[in-house]
């Protein structure tokens, strides 16, 4: 079996560590966010796809979430000696070592989805059945406009993040570089193929958004054979990790697990997604998204471990397979088979 | 009092910092040899440079003499672990945080000398009177024509010396791109300006020897007004520091500290110094020199510590000084006041 997840950083990496349980002969293509990514101190460094590399190979820092286990900040606080800015991010010294590596390949002319692979050969080496996909081989990235009390200008969005964490209002947003951007290598292939898609619960707005903002991949997800199911990352009304409840006003989105499924929308209906999955908690958005005509259910969604995200992506996925089941029985999609 | 001092790295420090003990109130400005620098895995390093500067800014390891005090080696192991070479080089955490800015400076637009300024702005904050000048601005960089067994090859002076230990016999020596290179900003000025200029015990193939060698240094030394004062890194018939005695048969010029002395020459016969220092025991090769030309005293040379460093240039300058006032008085120089 194929299976193609969308996804961010931290909530994602834990989505995709879930799903690799649940289907553990499965290959698994994950297309990840890069619009994250920024270039710092000379390096480039590319958050979610390093956060999926060192969780799934085992080297992340599962209590933070995101960097390295038994990391260092020797650099960083070095940096910050020559009084060399920006200093408030967190570049540890074992990840550095990544981004110098993936800088110079990139120096060198290599796209970053073969960087990508080049790190997942010592990361990802026993599991040949995994793989990562940067969305794009193309420079992208979040800008978010606020207002600094002199007046709007637009940050990047770790900085937005990171420095400021998402405390001013997020008045705009752009995607630099969104326009031009292709698909990475593989990525519109992996979906035509996949016969399972699955958008995991990271930020609809900064991790998603930005995947499906990529000329070609939306269209890729609506004409694909495979059932496409979502998974909210809004559980009674708020966000389980990081900031989506700060950003989704900018693409005026509520903050409930009901609109973002309309957000992404029903396939029937020109949306993404065959089926959406709600927290327990969100009986009423499940029912609300449903009357609105996109298949949706209530079960519990809280990633306490990858068991149990297995388990909840295996319930989620069994009822995309019979909602495309009913619908082809009415005739409505076609039988891949 | 303008003191110009011309150096590599470990010695060199060494010697600048017995240079400002001798001379607490002069101005000293060191020319420093940058033929040694490289650039791994993207990032331009500057050995000499770092040495000069950690060693005068109170943060070199005194124990090894280059690097960092209380180093660490995270990213440098991360980086083997990633299966990227080269991993002989000894980048430390700490040290890499002085490339990263040096790397990005540079990439910026900053020449050589502004970027060791920057720097300089951090180690030498407390000692206005000490600045470190580049020899040049440019890329020179010394290669070392090895037999490797499969045939002659040229390699950088770095993987000569920190991979192989100097240990392949040196065939030959190219200095990449010293014909092109010139004197870094305010390094002829310095040179005119000075009212004592001391040549280091410092390597006078691979350290002093690509001083002399960029283009119009070596005029600025010859037409200086001040006395010229050079000091033997050969005691005894070896280097006290490094691999001297592996290179100097490349420039044909024999292990031996009056051989040394007679290959920078005498002024008076179109060669660089007033006055040679060597060893005290090194008392025939004093006599060899004088009797070749080159005004030659024995001193104790081993420096034990600044203090004893700080002597025994003191003890040498005197000589230097009192050579110049006697060809003086023998209408060979003329006045410079």
């Amino acid at each position: 079996m194929q299976i193609v997840i969308l996804a961010g950083g931290v909530g994602g990496s834990r989505f995709v560590s879930g799903a690799r349980s649940a289907y553990p002969e499965a290959d698994i293509s994950v297309i990840v966010n890069t619009a994250d990514d920024i270039t710092l101190h000379g390096l480039r460094i590319c958050p979610d796809l390093d956060t999926m590399m060192y969780t799934l190979g085992g080297g992340i820092d599962s209590e933070r979430g995101w960097g390295r286990t038994e990391e260092t900040w020797r650099v960083k606080d070095e940096l910050a000696a020559y009084g060399v800015e920006p200093s408030w991010f967190g570049l540890g010294d074992l990840d550095l070592a990544t981004h110098l590596v993936r800088t110079q390949m990139l120096d060198a002319g290599y796209p970053l989805s073969a960087v990508t692979a080049a790190l997942c050969t010592r990361w990802l080496r026993e599991q040949p059945q995994l793989r990562l996909l940067p969305m794009s081989d193309d420079r992208v990235e979040t800008h978010i406009v606020i207002d600094d009390g002199s007046g709007r200008r637009a940050i990047h969005f770790q900085e937005y993040w990171v420095r400021l964490h998402a405390v001013p209002d997020a008045l705009d947003m752009v995607r630099v570089g969104i326009d031009q951007a292709t698909a990475a290598p593989g990525v519109l292939r992996a979906l035509a193929d996949a016969d399972l898609i699955l958008v995991g619960p990271s930020n609809p707005v900064v991790s998603i958004g930005p995947i499906l903002a990529v000329p070609g991949i939306r269209a890729a997800l609506q004409s694909a054979q495979a059932p496409v199911v979502g998974f909210s990352g809004i559980l009674g009304g708020a966000p389980v990790l990081g900031m989506a409840h700060r950003l989704l006003p900018v693409i005026g989105v509520e903050v409930d697990a009901a609109a973002v499924g309309l957000h992404y929308g029903a396939r029937p209906a020109g949306g993404l997604l065959d089926a959406w999955l709600v927290d327990s908690g969100d009986a009423a958005a499940a029912r609300t998204a449903t009357a609105a005509g996109l298949p949706t259910r209530a079960v519990d969604l809280v990633m306490h471990d990858p068991a149990t995200t297995a388990r909840f992506i295996r319930s989620g996925v069994d009822f995309g397979l019979s909602v495309r089941a009913q619908r082809m029985q009415l005739g409505q999609v076609r039988d891949a088979s």
